[in-house]
């Protein structure tokens, strides 16, 4: 046990030699798995190669597989696949469901998973799965953490994402290297499962006071103030918030923001829907009374029923919109 | 009618010369009236005199009008008596009912206002009482401009609160003359009733950062963040806001904050249910849909009926914690 | 001034002596007014002549007042002019301000009403504003009670409105002789404003019982349930409501409500808005915390803001449907 | 298989003779299986035996166990050894996890069950779960049905309870002649799941209903009105709902209810909000929106955490009662 783990640090110090700028034949050799490259998984692997890291990658979607080829990555035909062959893995797919199957599945990750492999899991899912999953990984001696990210696609393009990382703090060293590759702002917050808490806590917060935001602005509209005024005032008062001084939903307010390019781009109503609903899961099999939380999500469910589905999030000024119809 | 517009323009530079820094004997002749001395009235009334105003105040308790003579103040047996000896006038009174009484009743300010008078009501009323008020005071040739604060009660002794001041624009010079001598900030919102607008408009964001900071700090504990860190997370993140990176809800996470001093001192919680209440009645009367703020309303309504009134409002906190029992 | 009480008795059952069947010169003489001839108001002045009265009446729309002259009714210039003529009065109007206009203003009913008048208030407005009402009445002399309806347009039209009566005790009797004639359930509630007490209270739990059931529904059909069968399961059991297994908001459920009409006639959704807005100003007058009372009024706001105004009430079941779109 | 299936038919139908009341020595000798003994699950048994069936059971506290043989009952050392033996098991658990555990785990009913065995599980769990179960059941040659039951400990002592089926039509027949010797409503909602769902749907209606009727009761006498006749007008009109007119929240109103008896007895508030929980999770898997169904989950996680868990539902009156303190 004690061999297997100090070989795995080495196998692993080797395998992101490349990240820390140097270079060696081992190096070359090693191989980081990749599984899942749509829209956020695409541009990190890519990132991960810019960085030096050979990798093999598998998806469900073999155009997207194509892809990553065509950039000089190699693939495999499954999960399993992928984990017989490396020691350190990503993972980036959309919900639990996926990562269980990912995993857990006929030819799932850990049918073939080898001992010491280190397993960063960047999906945002529930902290339950992410345990679940870390455990069954642990019976075959193998280290899982969750690593959700903030950040969005550009942020993915632009290898400037911030982890939010579960999990063992001396496995930590290793996944901030590899991590470090894709994005600029690695933060251990303790135990697996725990990443997944951080992300899903901040995503309600955000929930909450654009929805507020939202319906302040639109509130002292109609009372007769100016919408620059008004979020003036917010941002020198302690109405402040992000999304009142950064991300401001009032068409007009701010430029470079959704909001002032008709609410494309940015972060989607229906995937705030699935974060708030991650949040309300967990908040209620931890018995957590969350009550702005818990309407924020219906909120959200009910932009998804009226068609702002694809819309940034900061649209739900406009479904609160006294005047829209 | 130009005549008398003149006329006040120029007692009004007179009656602020003092705090324009240089002195006259007309200066010392002319008064200012104050009606409402309570925890904020009275320290505004003392900073007026520090700056070297003379003033003649009325409150329905005469120990607090006591107070203010022995500091060197004159006083009048009702708001009319005061009116009748002013040409500038500040109040700051409990709420709508108070104010309009004052300015209206029998024995109110408008029964012998004379023309041109500036009346600054820095009380927090609903918008609509506020722009009614100035209608029958208009009909008198008065001006009357909403001024409600922010800031509390230690602001209001320093000498350092906000004004948001709701009025006509080419009275706003003679305003911001007066009530810089009780505070640092003055915000001209535009017509009146917007400083109400303001006012009530940062408050309920307020309230919904605050208890979705709570809610999401609850959450994150109960899914194994340390506070600390997670407040970090957030205020380095989309969920900053105010109420978490400044007014932290949670004992232990910052210093010198009512949460960290058994949530004593501060904004009570039921002072913060009657902004959200005036909230409420202006989301009502103008049909906007505020669900957030409806629901914080109801949340610090709830807190005043468990006991919570007179605990600062980042209380909440503890009000909504699993294992507080 | 017993006197005069004892002069409106005598006046008020001569008044109402077609009412009781049986015919004398005095009833032919003795006219009951009648302000605001809309949907509601209209056909229940047409009743009153079916009844025997003779009314004298006033609108702001002349088609209204002509419509009912055309019937046989006499009119009047102003509610003043209506005043000046009876000892009986009822008047039916939009809202508070309109009520309040129709009483108090310049050319409002007090300004001529006699001595001894009977006020009857069908209108439904804010429990205050009718108190109020009331005190200004009582000055001069006269009675105002509150007598809000429920039962829609039909019920006006067949005379069988519930009336919800809030006055003196000692003047239910007169009031119930006139209201029968439009009414077949009158109810006394209490002191002024306990008419309309109950009329927003009920509307309250209507609207809350209709959300709950159509959320209910929309999550059972969702599960794999038949919404008939559904329907009877909670009509069986403790989810029994009226919006459940009288009027049910799911279209194909049950004949002849709304819901399988397109969700045209019956309570329109912006009405509900306008009684859901009454309960929470007396909510927060009363400090009085009601959660789900108040985000019942914010979704119905939110129905208006998209397109629901006219729609029965019930098409919250079609505003929250997860397919809809 | 399809001789298997006709020998369950063929067994099973020799397993209820008792229950139609004719008696063989098949019937004498063929055993039900019973799991979980608690406030429930005890009677259930009870009754199970008083109507002729011989029982074998199994729970984690040996005293009930215990109890339940010295009413004649044999016993076995786990679920799976329970199921070894029967054709024909019950099972009556506190939560999804139980069951989970219960069926699928080392020791559970799934490691020895026979071919054909009918498993009537009438514990309230997730949907999402009983399918799941269903699904292992079937891969064994079981049938797995979903048997919630409303009525609470009074009905199980009586027998009168009402039981939500979900499961296969063909299999309802036998399902229907066991539970009938425990209730006296059977209702056949489905396939599997379906059972779950009209529970769960049930209670989130009835939960909404009686915080709506609370709220209102509370503002009502707020305004002034008569409690019970307050009630008598809801209860004649639309508000009308189970809670307002058979078990009305408020002390006084009626007799023979909890509110009448310190809010002891009845449905204690943590089990509804455990109900309301399943609502929200089976809702947030489905995204349907059920804002009033969440914010009354809320509201009982809150009672929860403020000392209301083992109150009936009904107290949610007291918690939200604007003088408590």
């Amino acid at each position: 046990m004690l061999q297997s783990s100090m070989m795995h640090t080495v196998r692993r110090l080797v395998g992101s030699a490349a990240a820390a700028n140097f270079s060696s034949s081992a190096a070359v050799n090693s191989k980081v798995g990749f599984i899942g490259l749509g829209n956020m998984g695409g541009p990190m692997a890519q990132n991960l190669m810019k960085k030096g890291h050979s990798i093999i990658v598998y998806d469900i979607s073999s155009s997207s597989v194509e892809e990553l080829v065509g950039s000089g990555a190699s693939s495999a035909e499954s999960p399993r696949a992928v984990a017989a062959q490396v020691d350190l893995l990503i993972s980036m797919l959309p919900n639990s469901a996926n990562v269980m199957e990912c995993y857990t599945g006929a030819e799932g990750v850990l049918k073939e998973v080898k001992p010491g492999t280190l397993l960063l899991d960047s999906s945002t899912i529930a902290p339950d799965v992410s345990k679940q999953v870390a455990k069954f990984a642990a019976e075959k001696g193998a280290v899982f953490m969750d690593c959700p990210v903030s950040g969005g696609v550009n942020a993915s393009k632009d290898g400037t994402l911030t982890f939010m990382v579960g999990g063992p703090a001396n496995e930590f060293v290793a996944a901030n290297e590899l991590l470090s590759c894709m994005g600029k702002n690695i933060v251990h917050c303790g135990d697996v499962g725990t990443g997944q808490a951080a992300k899903i806590c901040n995503n309600m917060l955000l929930a909450i006071s654009m929805i507020g935001t939202a319906e302040t602005m639109n509130l002292g509209i109609r009372l007769g103030l100016d919408p620059k005024l008004l979020a003036g005032i917010l941002n020198s008062s302690s109405g402040r918030c992000w999304s009142s001084d950064v991300y401001n939903p009032v068409p007009g307010v701010m430029e470079g923001v959704p909001s002032s390019n008709n609410y494309e781009g940015g972060f989607g109503s229906a995937l705030m829907a699935k974060d708030l609903g991650l949040a309300q899961d967990a908040a209620t099999n931890s018995m957590t009374p969350t009550p702005l939380g818990s309407l924020a999500h219906q909120l959200y469910r009910m932009m998804q029923t009226s068609g702002y589905s694809k819309k940034d999030f900061s649209s739900v000024f406009q479904f609160l919109q006294p005047d829209q119809k």
